[in-house]
């Protein structure tokens, strides 16, 4: 069967089944990331591996520092998901030999601005000569303390669910522009007591049903209080994908606190109550929109 | 500049100039491996990153399973270079929509089997769309004791070189079927003072030069020794690449107990004395072949 007509989701969802993991994996395939560690280690470590490609991710048309920061910058996103401090970095890049060497040069310049930005070492990298698209994989490591550690299959029904920022519109340069909410993500994970998050990349019409199923639960979501970016409307702000802001759970009783202190830490922020979890067999998917699926056709 | 004109080597070494390692970083770019713990560790972490491609690593023909399993190695393959056991694995695909999902789905099986052979977890991954070829990257975690830990830049004018195995003939099914040399190098560093080692990507002709470049030395490289595969000549054990043997410098005194102790341990696999590291200034490189540069004009 073609991939186009299996899809994302069902495609993963098959090769990952019976893949050796090990004992000191807590977190395996599946989350943000993997989160590595023995049960009781106060800290534990955080991997993952992302990749962009040229076609799919950027145009060739984009500056090449903007490609840059977005490749090192998914990964720090999904770091960030889990409640985690981003560490080092090793980039590979495939490259056509007709590409000129200055495109590469602003490449790592953007990548460069993203380490600094964040804190993140780049410790190494692999060079391999492309016949089609550039190809840029990132792969990251982080740390996190045990008791910050936040899966996305943790939610619970009733937990009330949350984004940052604002929704939509990743088509104009937001997409390659976007901050990874780190030190949002370690504020909200250091002060509460978060059930679920993750970070959404396919659209949070995508995402949410995945945080939902990973826990078990069923949920609502309420389209006229989804956060729009200007100019968006409700269907793109489920669709779009690629927001990189934080969607997580909470218990019902810490919201309205929540609320309260993320107003005094981050006000230029916002962050927007979208709806709830409920049981698993309630499940209120509004509008046609469906989030971003890599092998659907256009 | 285009990059087939700068070539590949030159490209990198303008690339890394200036990137952020970090306090912990042993060994940044530039070796077969990230090395990353605190000076006093007795293990340190390793991490890898490394990328095959279709059309420049393996054809759309070849059988899937053997590309996955090319895939693994390969890195692992680095990982045994530095000394270090493998540990933890992400596994980044890029498809094109027209893929059949019998190819993913054999293409796991050589990823799993790999994975099983040498006691690796497959803990993460990603998937995307790729509008060319496939595209497939693994990071790799590894762990290696401090005093088992070997870089290629610790070699010294008068070090034995050795090489592992035979070397040419990667264009035949070898370069989707080597075995990385963990067990052996493991053996090696535990108990030998092995100065400088790496694995064999490029071929000879364009690795033994980057261990001697990395060491500050030259090299003198014996030709008529070096060990060929069955119906190769010298100039295909130079510079076909894709050995994945291991090169290693050793202080001459300790080179024929190496060689008696090697015998008994491993007999069914050659170690050969291919030439000796020098002076700096002297530089013999007999033959044309210069091994593999992704960029370079075919």
């Amino acid at each position: 069967m073609k991939l186009s007509r299996l899809g994302e989701d069902r495609t993963v969802a098959a090769l990952v089944r019976r893949l050796p993991a090990g004992p000191d994996v807590r977190v395996g395939i599946g989350d943000d990331c993997a989160v590595i560690g023995e049960p009781k280690d106060e800290q534990w470590q955080l991997l993952k591996t992302d990749c962009v490609v040229e076609g799919v991710h950027f145009l060739r048309s984009a500056k090449p520092a903007d490609v840059g920061w977005k490749a090192l910058c998914r990964a720090i996103s999904d770091i960030a998901a889990m409640g985690g401090t981003p560490e080092h970095a090793l980039i590979t890049i495939a490259l056509p030999r007709e590409l000129d060497f200055s495109w590469v040069r602003e490449l790592y310049n953007g990548v460069r601005r993203a380490a600094r930005a964040f804190d993140v070492g780049i410790v190494g990298g692999e060079t391999s000569r492309s016949p089609g698209p550039i190809f840029i994989n990132v792969a990251l490591t982080g740390w996190v303390e045990r008791r910050c550690c936040v899966r996305r299959d943790r939610g619970r029904p009733g937990d009330v669910l949350f984004v940052t920022g604002h929704l939509g519109g990743s088509l104009t340069r937001k997409h390659l522009t976007f901050q990874p909410r780190v030190s949002e993500a370690r504020w909200l994970t250091n002060h509460f007591r978060i059930r679920a998050m993750m970070d959404l990349s396919d659209g949070l019409a995508a995402d949410l049903p995945r945080l939902a199923e990973a826990s078990k639960c069923g949920y609502e979501l309420w389209p006229g209080q989804i956060p729009r970016t200007r100019g968006c409307t409700v269907e793109q702000a489920l669709g779009d994908g690629e927001d990189y802001e934080l969607l997580l759970a909470i218990p019902p009783k810490l919201a309205p606190d929540l609320e309260k202190r993320w107003k005094m830490r981050f006000p230029r922020l916002a962050l927007t109550r979208v709806g709830v979890l409920t049981r698993q067999s309630s499940r209120n998917t509004p509008h046609s929109a469906r989030g971003y699926d890599h092998f659907a056709q256009p």
